[in-house]
């Protein structure tokens, strides 16, 4: 049988991974496929660079539309990225009849419930291993490995610029500024780091997989969203003191009133394995009711690490694409039509409503009755404290002057009633900064 | 459409723990697969204990072939274990044209080939992610999640018993034996450890993973097996003084003669996240070409999380079982017909021919002149030392009795080498002792 055709939407850096690890592993790949599997046409808008990248015998062009209305072309691989041009292209895919294969979170975060109904609808299949924790089979693993379980969380280190940035900072004692300059350096952070730092390509992972999780439609729009760069060197020592470490995590809960989806710095107890997650790597953690936790650890982007998510998805197409639809997996795990209703059913909570534990950092003035009055407040909004570490005072100059830090780790508490404690205690006279406040989970 | 019908041979602890997951993630589990699932029929020598686990409204017998004989079944699980009878239901499953799902290592490690291919020539499923490391979906990352990948290596603590046992001796500074009977007397090791303790379960596993890593068939016989009862606390002092752990490790690795596949304790360095496996929990390495090195961990037994496995594989059946078979994954990863071959192309290799490195205890006279005899010969057979630790020498009492321990750690040798020099060793007046020697992995 002659090969599956496959056609590739951008050749930059996981583009030339997809195509060399085609290449070099093709025998094994087509020992397990059963089909030998070769990207026979590409486009990008650098036709010098793509025809570079992949020689002789690929049809290299500029348009990727060219790919798309190639009868030959049987799979799309999308890897252009972002919301524009990429989404007009994967509609346009679908509606050709191609199956289409993307690394593109962006997209699925945000438009992912149009584009897997016009999938199903034309009866193709739109695979994304690679859209999150990149090497990692965690897809699949999700929507495959644990059909057994209700989820009842999971929460992952799935940005390795972030979890980079973390890891220097601890090492060296850094500010975050400083360590961001480290990870630009380095090549793990790029020169508009945003989408990294304030977490929102976090976010857009989380979203994805707590959709397959719960069998909720993609709801990023819903997502609470904090990056890390308020975090301070100072912060991340305290925690150390304590037994915890300090990840950005991706999490996602059920509880009773709906589903918890949210993106911030988080406290790790440091014995758990996920707080050991160190650099660039990733790691996601999920919690079913009859596995158990289970972790998932990997590269989470490069070259070759993403191709591995997107070649294991091409293999798959290549198994299913002449199957009948219910012989394929469903996009977000669960049926089309048993989707929860993000409205009633399983709504998004806003994050007033999230339950979890806090970590506190507050500049207080060195005076008697202070303490009291701070756990004193925290005790009538019914919020208890699990532990408290406070500094030697240090005298800071001028009269009355002596400070002091007082770092409190709380037990479960409703995010707004935290809020709202915080607004009263941050209105003290004897605190003198701004409340440092860090969310705190066990994970276990 | 009416469940897919179930019936189930054994309904011990995992038989209990897949009816009672089914029965109550049922509506979840029918969202994902598209058609419910009822174990309707269930075979137990024990009839009264099987009703009382089931209740009303399901057919319980003590034939198990009855099962097989009943036309309304589609898919037999079978729990009973072991090489027997096991053997003789699977094989009468298949010949009825019945799916399989088997939780039993033993039977498919060393029956395997001949299983899977009457599987094919039926056109059947067997399924076992549940013999493989419990609750970890490991079968589906190695057979699906990587195949882009030439995997080059997989190493895990497969073994829950063995790794509680180790886990104790290192925190409380056990020797093995009473380690051994803590375990048995907390459940998690039976009254005969034997299968545990001495490797063979590991094996087991390791076995399966290799032969769908590799694409090579199931070779128990061919498996190197040490078990862990020689074991000192001491030794796992001086490992971790020197940065590293013991763990009883399976381990499969790729290398230019053949296939290495072994199960024998291994100093890990305590910073990879496997050495931070403790407990009885489980956590298998696999390193692939294109996607590097990644970790799966969960339980890896247990009631629930080894049905959380048998019913992830109900599901792919449900979703497959009317599909053709080239829309199905083949049993061992790889195309029936394109495993490669165990006498020629890759065979697995005796353990004479691995090449790994070593941690080698040696309690010597305290003489001069001891240390470099014991690292010339060392030299003279080319196997060079990456580290060593001298103990302070002790007085046992007697004429010329100062003795001490000398720790080694080895660069890369062969194993055939090393057992020369061993045996060169200990014939060594100096050398006081049998010389411990235990096997040593880096796993990045």
């Amino acid at each position: 049988m002659k090969p599956i055709q496959v056609g590739l939407l951008g050749i930059g850096t996981v583009g030339s991974g997809v195509f060399n690890v085609l290449a070099r592993n093709q025998e094994e790949i087509q020992r397990r496929a059963g089909r030998g599997i070769a990207i026979t046409m590409v486009a990008d808008l650098d036709v010098e660079r793509a025809k570079n990248a992949v020689g002789e015998g690929v049809d290299v062009v500029s348009d990727a539309r060219a790919v798309i209305a190639n009868p030959n072309i049987d799979i799309v691989i999308e890897l252009i990225g972002g919301y524009g041009i990429a989404k007009q292209l994967v509609m346009e895919a679908i509606a050709a009849g191609k199956h289409v294969v993307t690394a593109n979170k962006a997209l699925l975060a945000v438009h992912g419930s149009e584009i897997f109904a016009a999938a199903s609808a034309k009866g193709v299949m739109v695979a994304f291993e690679a859209a999150v924790a990149g090497g990692i089979p965690i897809i699949k693993a999700l929507r495959e490995g644990l059909t057994a379980n209700r989820i009842q969380w999971l929460a992952g280190i799935i940005n390795g610029t972030t979890n980079f940035i973390l890891s220097e900072m601890r090492d060296k004692g850094l500010d975050f500024d400083a360590a961001l300059k480290d990870a630009q350096r380095l090549g793990y952070a790029e020169a508009d780091p945003t989408f990294d730092i304030e977490g929102v390509d976090a976010a857009h992972k989380v979203t994805i997989m707590s959709a397959i999780a719960f069998g909720i439609p993609v709801q990023f729009d819903k997502a609470y969203i904090e990056g890390i760069t308020k975090l301070a060197a100072q912060d991340i020592k305290y925690a150390e003191q304590l037994g915890y470490r300090i990840k950005l995590l991706g999490v996602s809960k059920r509880v009773d009133k709906g589903i918890e989806l949210r993106v911030h710095p988080s406290l790790v107890p440091a014995k758990r394995l996920i707080a050991n997650v160190e650099g660039a790597m990733n790691a996601v953690v999920v919690h079913g009711d009859a596995v158990g936790t289970t972790l998932y650890y990997g590269k989470g982007a490069g070259s070759e690490p993403t191709a591995s998510a997107v070649i294991a998805d091409l293999v798959d197409i290549t198994r299913l694409h002449t199957a009948d639809p219910h012989h394929r997996v469903p996009h977000l795990a669960f049926q089309p039509g048993t989707l929860q209703d993000a409205m009633g059913d399983l709504p998004v909570l806003p994050m007033d409503e999230v339950v979890t534990s806090y970590y506190l950092r507050l500049r207080v003035a060195d005076q008697a009755g202070v303490l009291a009055r701070v756990t004193g407040l925290l005790a009538q909004h019914g919020i208890s404290v699990d532990a408290m570490l406070q500094r030697e005072a240090e005298d800071v100059g001028g009269e009355g002057s002596t400070q002091t830090d007082l770092i409190i780790l709380t037990h479960d508490a409703r995010e707004g009633t935290v809020n709202a404690v915080l607004a009263e205690l941050q209105a003290l006279p004897t605190v003198l900064a701004p409340i440092v406040r860090i969310r705190k989970e066990e994970l276990n």
